[in-house]
């Protein structure tokens, strides 16, 4: 027998932000960590006050002026640790398969034979609208999904998609794209009366949701001096009151 | 005063099954609970032996040789035991928002005047796939995710989409439709070598996966038998292998 053993490593998604938007075995699995290798997005900021001192805690996330830990480094990271004997929970914001890198973080994990889980989350795509009051789908109204990233350029099927007035667009990571997002749409013969909310810091209480349209998106977004973390959605979906009938207030999500 | 207070509806989405897949906010509004009107998906069938004798459980899921509670009667439901007084938890699967007809029940809520609010749960569309090792994004595989129902008609922006290699689709409800999705999308072009995935009963201790392409997917459902509830991922991350080098088990999730 050897002395050390092989740990293992856990994605787990930490959803959009608030803690108790974590799963029960997220929160077990946080428990259970000797290391904890966070990004800034998700529950991060909520926890790290509570994580016993004898939990290594590695920050990899971005933040104002410092580069984010390169995706290689932080696979070697997650490695290293499980290697040791450790049991390492590599936590993220949202979902790890959603936009979240975290199929590389497996690879890396099994290539090393590592013994890796992942653990679902709450994906700001789904959660970040609806804490605005927006179902991706309504009955009659959008009966269809797509999910894109802003640092993506817009290809012509997406584009396609987002003129179906049965199709809601979100776009992640979205701000500086917004202007390459409008215009690609306008120039594709997306209309530019098509509803568009703008949700920043979603499902925290500095939420603000900014409605608009297409045509006004770039000016409104500018204007409202608008900054990441934010959700766009784009679509029938986005116009205000379809959910609040009256004038009423908009949708508790506490 | 009146002696009969308003009480609230909390629309709260319980993940894919398993309980511990629901968020902690889920797990405290289900403690608090006077009336908890469940789906038959999700972790109804788990936690239901857990729920204390004074707290009404409704049951309004589908059954086999069972109809499934009308919305309406649902809507109907929830606004009269919270005027009634009581804290009414509307036990959904999924997300509330994602296919899930919440915004039918917050909008029946808000007419009613009862206070209501949504708390997101672990989509199927993405826990699924990933329960089965498939993340429906990948870097320089898959970077947009398009997520549909089977009921719902192949739109041509859809088949467009599902053609596009950087795409994944993702079928909710697909078993009855995969005949009609198959061969829509491969008169739309769509490749026949494009790999699918089937998830039956992901997430749960029944899981099984049947990985098979687009052209072989009629003849492999219906010989695997396959029956909902199943996810149905069309695209290059549902190839066999894609986080798996060498041959390597699953991912687990547990």
């Amino acid at each position: 027998m050897t002395s050390t053993q092989v740990g293992r490593v856990d994605l787990v998604g930490g959803g959009p932000g608030p803690a108790d938007l974590m799963t029960v075995r997220a929160q077990r699995l946080l428990g259970e960590a000797d290391v904890i290798v966070a990004d800034r997005l998700g529950p991060f900021d909520e926890l790290r006050a509570h994580i016993p001192e004898d939990v290594l805690v590695i920050d990899v996330g971005k933040r104002p002026g410092h580069h984010p830990v390169p995706q290689a480094r932080i696979n070697a990271m997650l490695v290293e640790h499980a290697l040791a004997g450790r049991r390492v929970v590599r936590l993220k914001g949202g979902d790890p398969f959603v936009f979240g890198r975290g199929g590389e973080e497996v690879i890396a994990c099994q290539e090393a034979g590592v013994p890796v889980s992942v653990t679902p989350g709450i994906s700001s795509a789904i959660a970040v609208p609806q804490a605005a009051g927006i179902p991706v789908t309504h009955r009659g109204v959008a009966s269809r999904v797509q999910v894109i990233i802003g640092p993506e350029r817009p290809a012509g099927t997406m584009l396609a998609a987002m003129a179906d007035p049965e199709v809601t667009t979100v776009v992640l990571m979205g701000v500086a794209a917004i202007p390459r997002v409008a215009v690609s749409a306008l120039d594709a013969g997306v209309s530019a009366l098509t509803p568009v909310a703008i949700v920043e810091n979603g499902t925290t209480p500095q939420q603000r949701t900014i409605r608009t349209t297409l045509g006004s998106l770039v000016a409104d977004a500018r204007e409202n001096a608008v900054t990441n973390p934010a959700v766009i959605v784009i679509g029938a979906v986005a116009a205000e009151g379809l959910l609040l009938p009256g004038g009423l207030r908009a949708v508790s999500t506490a």
